[in-house]
C-alpha cells in the first residue's frame, strides 16, 4: 500500500493555503457532484463526553477519489476540529488536518454559495445577525459572490457589533455600521444572514421582507432556533446542504414540522439548485432561505483541496512511515 | 487548550507496547464500566468508496477521560487502519495510532473475555476454523484465560491450515494440529472458534456438543453467515459485545431473526456477564455463544491504555502544535 506523502496540516498551515475563493470553488464543485450521485455523505453525530460531546461526520467521493471526515470533542475547554482524509485507491490515510479555520470558511462559502444561486442578481445590501467567529465568514462569503454596498451588523453587545463593523469594513472595503437591533439590522436588506448561538429565534416572519434572500447559518442543534415558524411559513422556497441532518439538527425546521405548519418534503437539497435541477427564485419578490447545518462532504471537498495544494507547495509535515 | 503530547504511534510502536494481557484487562475494565452506564458506543457503519467502503465506529468514556474512533478504508488495495484518540477535558487531539495490530488484540481479546466468563472452567480443548491474521490471536486470547492442551485447526488450505498449526505450537507451547475438516476441528472440544470470512455457514447446528462454548469471530457483514440457523438455536445463550451492532452486522443473527427462529431480545451483553449481572452458563451441559462484532468502545478501551503506555516509556512521535 503506498505510504507516501501523508502529511499533517496545522492550523497556520492550513490558514496559508485556503482563501474563500477555494473553498467556493470547491463547494461549488462538490454540490454538483453531489447532484450527479457522486459523493456519500454521513450526517453528523454526537456522543456525550460529561461536559460535551463528541462529533463525528464523514462523507466519500470516489469519483474524485477521496473519502473523509471531522471530528471534534466540544466542551467547556473549547473545541478544536480535525479532518482525516482518505485515498480510495488503495492509498490509505494520506493527511490529518487541524480542521477549525478550514470550517470557518467552508461554512461562509456554503452560504456563500446559496446567496449565489439563491438570491437576487441585484443584490447589493445585507443584514447580519451575530458577530462571533463564524459571522466574518459568512459576510465575506456574500460579498464575494453579490456586488455589496452596504452591510448592518446587530449583536447584542455593543463592543462586539461595533468591532465587528470596523474589522470587516476595513477587510471587504464596504460600508459596514452597527445598528441598535436585530430589526433594524433586517430592514430593507436584500440578504439577511442570521449566525448566533440563540435559543430563541432572531428572525421573526415581521422581519422578514419581499425579495429577501436568508442564509441561516449558527446553531446546528435541534435545542436552538434562530428562525421563529411565521419566517419559515414566509420563505417561499427553503434550501438545504443537507436535509437529513437537518431533519436531526435545524431546529427551527424540527419545530414547524412538529406543528404541522412545515413539511420536510417542500424543502429543495442546495446541490439540485447549483446543478440546475431546481430553481431557487421564481421572480424578484420570493423569500428564499438557506438553511445551512455544515456537512462532511462540504469538509471533504474543502480538505481535498488544501491537501493537493499541500502538495503542489512543499507545505505540512510528514507523518511518519 | 492544553496542546502538549498529542502523539502519532505506527504499528511499529503499536505492537512494541501491546501484548493480550494488557488488551484483555483493558477490555474487562471497559465492559465492566460501560455495564455501569459510564461507555457511550457508536455502531460501525459504512459509506462506499467505489471499489470498496469507509468504515467508522465510535466511543466515549468520560469517566476514563477518552473519546475516540477507528477509522478505514477497505478495498483491493488492502486495508489500513486509524484510531483518533481525544481527551474529553479539554485536551482535544491527543493521539492518532496505526491499528491494524491494535484491532487484532482487541478482537481477540474480546473472545478472551467472553471465553472467560462463559466457557466452562475445565475447558482444555480447542477447535479453530480459519487460519488467518485474525485466527492467531483468537487462539492466543482463549489459552490465556484457559489451561489448553489440545488445538485442532482446520481452514481450507492445507498449507495455511498446517503453517498455523506448526506456528502457533511454537507461539503458544500447546498442542496445535491441523485436521482435515471442520467437522473434525469442532469434534470434542471445548471451545470452538470460527474466525473466517465465509459466506456460507462453517458452523453447523450438527457440530455443536453439549457443554461448548463456541466464539464467532470472523465476518461483520450481513451478507456473511458463520453457524447456520440450526447451531443459533442450539445454542442456549448468545451473547453479543454490541446488540446495536450485531442487528446490522451480524449475518448469522440476522437471517435467523429474519426467519423467526432467533429472537433479539433472548440475546445478552457480554459487559452484563462481565459484571456478574447475567449467568452465562447454569450447566456444563450449556452451549454457549459470543458473537462477536468488534466495537469501538474496544478500540478505545485498548488505545488508551497504550497512550499511557507510551508517554511513560516516551514511545511515539510528537504531532506538530
Amino acid at each position: 500500500m503506498p505510504r507516501t506523502k501523508r502529511l499533517f496540516l496545522t492550523e497556520a498551515e492550513v490558514d496559508e493555503l485556503l482563501d474563500m475563493g477555494l473553498a467556493l470553488k470547491a463547494l461549488e464543485e462538490v454540490f454538483k457532484a453531489r447532484s450527479a450521485g457522486e459523493v456519500y455523505n454521513q450526517s453528523r453525530y454526537r456522543l456525550p463526553t460529561g461536559s460535551g460531546s463528541y462529533n463525528f461526520m464523514s462523507a466519500t467521493w470516489p469519483k474524485r477519489g477521496f473519502a473523509g471526515h471531522k471530528s471534534y470533542v466540544g466542551g467547556p475547554g473549547g473545541v478544536n476540529f480535525h479532518v482525516m482524509l482518505y485515498g480510495t485507491n488503495g492509498e490509505g490515510l494520506i493527511a490529518l488536518l487541524e480542521a477549525g479555520r478550514m470550517g470557518q470558511v467552508r461554512t461562509g462559502a456554503a452560504s456563500g454559495v446559496a446567496t449565489n444561486y439563491m438570491a437576487r442578481q441585484n443584490a447589493s445590501t445585507v443584514g447580519i445577525i451575530g458577530s462571533g467567529y463564524q459571522a466574518e465568514t459568512q459576510l465575506e462569503a456574500v460579498c464575494a459572490v453579490r456586488d455589496i454596498t452596504d452591510v448592518k451588523v446587530f449583536s447584542r453587545q455593543r463592543v462586539n457589533r461595533e468591532n465587528f463593523a470596523a474589522n470587516m469594513a476595513d477587510r471587504l472595503g464596504t460600508k459596514v455600521v452597527a445598528v441598535e437591533s436585530k430589526e433594524n439590522a433586517a430592514e430593507g436588506v436584500d440578504v439577511l444572514i442570521a449566525v448566533t448561538n440563540s435559543v430563541e429565534p432572531v428572525v421573526t416572519g415581521e422581519m422578514l421582507e419581499p425579495g429577501m434572500h436568508v442564509n441561516a447559518a449558527g446553531n446546528n442543534s435541534w435545542t436552538k432556533r434562530e428562525l421563529d415558524t411565521h419566517a419559515i411559513r414566509k420563505a417561499d422556497l427553503i434550501a438545504c446542504d443537507d436535509i437529513e441532518q437537518a431533519k436531526i439538527e435545524c431546529g427551527e425546521l424540527m419545530q414547524a414540522a412538529e406543528t404541522g405548519e412545515f413539511v420536510w418534503d417542500s424543502t429543495v437539497r442546495l446541490d439540485a439548485i447549483v446543478a440546475g435541477l431546481k430553481t431557487a427564485r421564481f421572480s424578484d419578490s420570493d423569500i428564499t432561505l438557506f438553511e445551512s447545518q455544515g456537512v462532511a462532504f462540504e469538509d471533504l471537498a474543502v480538505c481535498a483541496r488544501l491537501y493537493e495544494l499541500a502538495l503542489e507547495q512543499g507545505i505540512g509535515t510528514r507523518l511518519p512511515d
